[in-house]
């Protein structure tokens, strides 16, 4: 690793157990039975533990970030959709008209775009960080999506992209993803990290027929078989290179940003969470600062999050990525720390507690 | 039934399926993979054809109703909390402290509470509509919970609340309830209108002990044996009547109410979903109105929600009840309708569009 990525790593350190443990004790002095907000509570004492305070700060604002990159393996014809789509879609997002600007707005969440490595140049706009690492990553069926100094390029992108928007004033970070072919570098990486059987871990993506299935199946394991995968459980970066994805690259370092200066991530589908294992491969504690927004009907999502020992807070058969499922949940995260603070106690409320289900 | 309740069952037609269909054909020009928003797609078809409008209009501002009212039943011993709770709890919701109040607050969703039938006399608050039918509920284990009469004007009382509401501009309905013990009579209803055994649908509610559930299942099987089944299943009102609950009658005519006007009622927990069930014995047309919130933890939900066919958004562990995990729901409903009217269309954004996944 370079020695930017290794003191991001290092700087790393577990959520504060004291501060979640005076969490338990607030929650038990508010005015409703105990534990009946469910994961809700525990979703506030984690965000006490990622504070280190008893009462969490407001997680607000939250920034949005979708990360977009092309991917080589597009020419297998793993997706339907031509590869152009990813620049459209920045543009989409740069104009305001995808489904997460709509998201994002209502919850009061700006939505930044970071050019990781779209196959063709993009032009400027206020809203676009347009910093591309490669335009487009190799084919990862025959040879290594990038260079080993990429990877760490890409991961960098990303960490520095958090700690941006952080210091702007973003409370809370949310990951966000654009990439045509980007389900088939997430599977990989998602079979590479988690040991999951790669036709196991494959998914439909954006709505693939069952020959297109087989297909991107095939090319996964064509890639899994062309990879020292032994040695390269132990060097995440080096997989990265291999399997790909600058976007995902990028998402594993804005993780590990957020982690390293204590703010909340909320992870969205498949693509955040290969990011998400890649940060995890590198550091296992980021999870603590990790919020799973949704269970995305992917099932390399599934592989990940149990992986990476996440429950999402939300079910509701999304597909879509952008970071769309992450910022549905965060009205979630928002309600969880406003309850922390806003709600009165017993004492307060002049209302009569009792030991039941303590 | 009365000519007014009649009337107001009568007043409530059919979702409108043309607004359905063509809120499906423009989902399809918007800017991601079909179905690739899963339920929430589904969701802005429902507001679609509840609105009967293919865009349908924006469902805020919300307002939350927390029906409260007593149990006699309460005097069994189902519960650890004092009957006095009610009326403190119902003080913490005038004064802004408890639960609703801020996940209200937070999703711009105004907190109203009904006396339904609180055992003690209330001081009139701005909040507070303060119209007890009668002063808490006889004891359902040994009488009949209220009168005829009374289980009527209970389920007006909620239909007027959201008839006034929505003429002051509430475009979007959230029950609540709060009535110590109100988990008993929210059983014996549901375990009378699904068929379900007794057992199987009584749960621990605020958090009660395992000796104190095995009597709680007693006091319910007893309430079953004691009225006339069978020719109380075509007879709802003379149902609740017999297992009662004020607020889950109140709650029953809110619901039919909001669906009389097309507008969109989001339900909680065990105690709104029995009151749904009431609806549902006078109207069935009324769950298309119905959006359920979450699944609560108490087993009495499951079967409910069952019985009435909804599919909750949120699984979360919630059982406080107050319209918590409703209202928790609401930004989803928001989101829904926002993608609907928000999002640009593939021709709109210059993006290229496939046939996938059609």
């Amino acid at each position: 690793m370079t020695q930017p990525l290794d003191d991001l790593v290092g700087s790393i350190v577990t959520p504060d157990a004291e501060a979640a443990a005076a969490a338990r004790d607030h929650q038990l002095q508010l005015t409703k039975p105990p534990g009946s907000l469910g994961r809700i509570e525990d979703l506030g004492v984690q965000l006490a533990a990622i504070a280190g305070a008893a009462i969490p700060p407001m997680p607000e604002p939250a920034a949005v970030v979708v990360f977009a990159a092309d991917h080589g393996v597009h020419a297998e014809g793993v997706s339907p959709w031509p590869q152009e789509v990813t620049a459209q879609m920045v543009a989409n997002f740069c104009a305001g008209g995808a489904a997460i600007n709509v998201i994002g707005s209502l919850a009061g969440a700006e939505v930044t775009v970071v050019n990781a490595g779209v196959a063709e140049p993009l032009a400027d706009h206020p809203r676009l960080i347009n910093e591309p690492v490669r335009h487009g990553t190799a084919n990862l069926r025959v040879e290594a999506a990038m260079s080993r100094d990429e990877a760490g390029q890409a991961l960098l992108l990303g960490a520095r992209t958090a700690l941006r928007l952080i210091s702007s004033g973003a409370a809370c970070l949310i990951t966000g993803d654009m990439g045509i072919a980007n389900t088939t570098a997430s599977a990989a990486l998602i079979a590479a990290l988690t040991g999951g059987d790669p036709s196991a871990v494959t998914g439909r993506g954006s709505g693939i027929d069952d020959a297109t299935l087989a297909l991107k199946q095939v090319v996964i394991e064509d890639a899994l078989r062309r990879v020292p995968l032994d040695a390269l459980r132990s060097d995440p970066v080096g997989l990265v290179s291999e399997l790909g994805g600058l976007e995902i690259a990028a998402l594993g370092g804005f993780c590990l940003a957020g982690a390293a200066v204590r703010v909340p991530v909320i992870v969205d589908g498949v693509i955040a969470l290969a990011g998400a294992l890649v940060a995890h491969a590198l550091q296992p504690l980021v999870t603590g600062y990790l919020i799973a927004g949704h269970r995305s009907v992917e099932p390399g999502a599934r592989a990940a999050l149990d992986h990476l020992g996440l429950d999402p807070l939300l079910d509701l058969g999304l597909r879509l990525g952008e970071g769309s499922g992450a910022a549905l949940a965060y009205p979630l995260v928002r309600a969880a720390a406003a309850l922390m603070r806003d709600m009165a106690t017993f004492g307060d409320a002049g209302v009569t507690d009792t030991d039941a289900g303590r």
